[in-house]
């Protein structure tokens, strides 16, 4: 699940990246979107208590803009979170100094952070980089991509998707980064949709939540929620087509931007073999759907039965059980690919050695049905491999 | 943390192992306790909706006896789960041979299982090793030891803890069995807790759920609840010392006993190097401490960082902030040994090097300080490491 057809640059953005020396590695950290006078945006966060000073900040700034942004600063390699009252003075230094070099206001610029946390933001090292950052901003899929890998941490790839408005009058395009966790720190995921669709905030607003329900918010990679978790859409307008005139078309474009975006986020999980789509059935509404699901991904015993392909209906089962709705386990059954592999929470006979070689493969299909209603949900979740474990738990003094 | 002092042999009780052939490794696998007459008994049963075929008959025979027992019937090497009706039917039947064997009634004879699941309980197995198991039951420490062998799966040894009452005329002893999970199936803790005072079964429950909160109920290995779970205390009255009259100092025994089973448990989970006494200290209540508790304790992150002796607090307070409870992050600090690491959700100064060797030992003390008000909790939980996804991932077709 990688970056799959064409990258379509939406009107009303310049994009731009350089390195401020913020990563270790010497590789681009520091990324810039800028955009049109009259651009609207809105933003989901993190839903942990503790966050990042700028997530706090971004939120601030969004509602005192009343939802119009001019740029998007971005550094990768620090996350400043828990750096108290420091670090959101850091964040707003940097946000004050963009603003005056792109004439905005400072509330006009959204801040993010990804990277270590706990170790204060270097601001010098970020505002001395401002200059040539913004000078060297540019409307091309080739910036495009640069402010692409700048933003990227431990992710193996850049995460790109696009989707055209009107035959390619407008359009939407996402970049996204996130792969379970920061080493040796924590995960990050930070999304940046843009649109060139004229619409308010409020329009923006309800498109962003409903889209994120079915994309990012039915993806696990580990159960950990990062403290700096944005996602933002922003709408240059631009492309002068209406999104209140497009907005089936619209929605239709953000959700397969956001799928594909949330799959290339869960399918670069540090250490992942296997990605799961698990099918949930017959529940009786999507907040079920969402627990058993949800219990599943996280199991200890489920993760790593997939990293040995292990046909294990058992311990699907059990995690279904201990979910916490009242599932009548005479109606549960469970599938593996086009396997019936348990039914009535008792065993079915089936060929082991197939449902091996379904799980073996890089992406599997793992169906529970609850016998309750009529809801269903995909949620996309991964294998829990040793790798993963030795990648997260490398530590030297 | 294994075996600690020594073990007194409640009297009223007799023990005994045989081999019936369901381990594949052809160790004893058919446990019996035998007991007094008047022995009375209180259970407690996983939260699972799925359940073993033993635990749904346990349950319903304490029901019907009134909380009297004769005999406790326990296999490994098959937990007798998902295996329906035919399931059901096996356990009577084990149980109804073993009753008229011991002269006793069905519902007086408990069973469990422990195992693999999904694979019908082997009956005629199991029955046709009934006689030489029950005479050769007998009231010693070395027969003790050996029903101790035989309900093990992957534990890597027994597990047994004792206390005397009114200096040793009394006591109260317990076995156990659990150590994660049961390759390649489910976890399951089996714990049997014997005395010889006299009590009535709703004095046995009452302490029973009472010292439970406080031992088998604060622990984790992985988060997996399984479906054969059981906590049975069995009281002979053989001491005539009465429970009523002695119930502080049984309390206390009782609760010795089973937080030595606990930790005993968690020390020998699959995989585990570090185990982690999680101090949760100043929370409004009980049951947000516990909330705390387990969201740090089935955290992938924080698992693998202590995996890691990795002193990182980060992923911790993630952790506390994505715990579901409305934390003030100014309010928050996580100690690491006796060093402050973190104080209001930001970086203290503090010697790496001594967090990191504090977290080398085998056993590590983690506190973290809400801020909320006077409850405390100490959880005892364990690392993840690489060996414990390999030992759950093994499948070979």
């Amino acid at each position: 699940m990688s970056e799959s057809g064409p990258i379509f640059l939406p009107k009303g953005f310049k994009f731009s990246a350089v390195t401020a020396g913020l990563k270790a590695s010497g590789k681009p950290d520091l990324a810039l979107i800028l955009a049109d006078p009259r651009t609207t945006a809105a933003a989901l966060f993190t839903k942990n208590r503790i966050v990042a000073a700028p997530v706090e900040l971004g939120r601030a700034a969004l509602a005192k803009s009343g939802g119009r942004l001019r740029a998007v600063l971005v550094n990768s390699g620090n996350a400043n979170c828990a750096t108290g009252q420091q670090g959101l003075r850091a964040c707003r230094a940097t946000c004050a100094a963009a603003a005056r070099l792109v004439g905005a206001r400072p509330r006009e610029v959204f801040p993010s952070s990804t990277g270590i946390i706990g170790v204060p933001l270097p601001v010098a090292k970020i505002t001395c980089q401002l200059k040539p950052l913004i000078s060297g901003a540019g409307a091309s899929i080739e910036r495009l991509r640069q402010f692409a890998d700048a933003i990227l941490t431990t992710d193996s790839r850049p995460k790109l998707a696009s989707a055209p408005l009107r035959s390619g009058n407008g359009a939407v395009t996402g970049i996204a980064k996130g792969s379970g966790m920061i080493h040796p720190q924590l995960a990050t995921m930070l999304v940046y949709l843009l649109t060139d669709v004229v619409a308010t905030p409020a329009e923006l607003r309800r498109a962003l939540r409903k889209v994120c329900d079915h994309s990012f918010n039915v993806i696990s990679v580990d159960g950990d929620t990062s403290t700096n978790d944005t996602v933002l859409l922003l709408a240059s307008g631009a492309s002068r087509i209406r999104l209140r005139q497009v907005r089936k078309e619209f929605e239709t474009a953000l959700l397969e931007v956001c799928r594909s975006l949330a799959e290339q986020i869960v399918a670069d999980g540090e250490g992942v073999q296997h990605v799961i789509r698990l099918q949930i059935e017959e529940a009786k509404n999507r907040a079920e759907a969402l627990q058993v699901a949800r219990t599943i991904a996280h199991s200890l015993l489920v993760k790593t039965a997939w990293a040995g392909a292990d046909p294990n209906w058992g311990r699907i089962l059990a995690a279904v059980g201990r979910s916490g709705l009242k599932v009548d386990p005479k109606k549960i059954s469970v599938t593996i690919g086009d396997q019936t592999v348990c039914r009535g929470a008792v065993a079915c006979k089936f060929d082991e050695r197939r449902a091996h070689e379904e799980l073996s493969h890089a992406q599997c299909r793992v169906g529970v049905r609850l016998g309750r209603g009529k809801a269903a949900l995909e949620f996309l979740t991964t294998d829990l491999t040793a790798d993963y474990v030795r990648i997260n738990a490398d530590y030297s003094t």
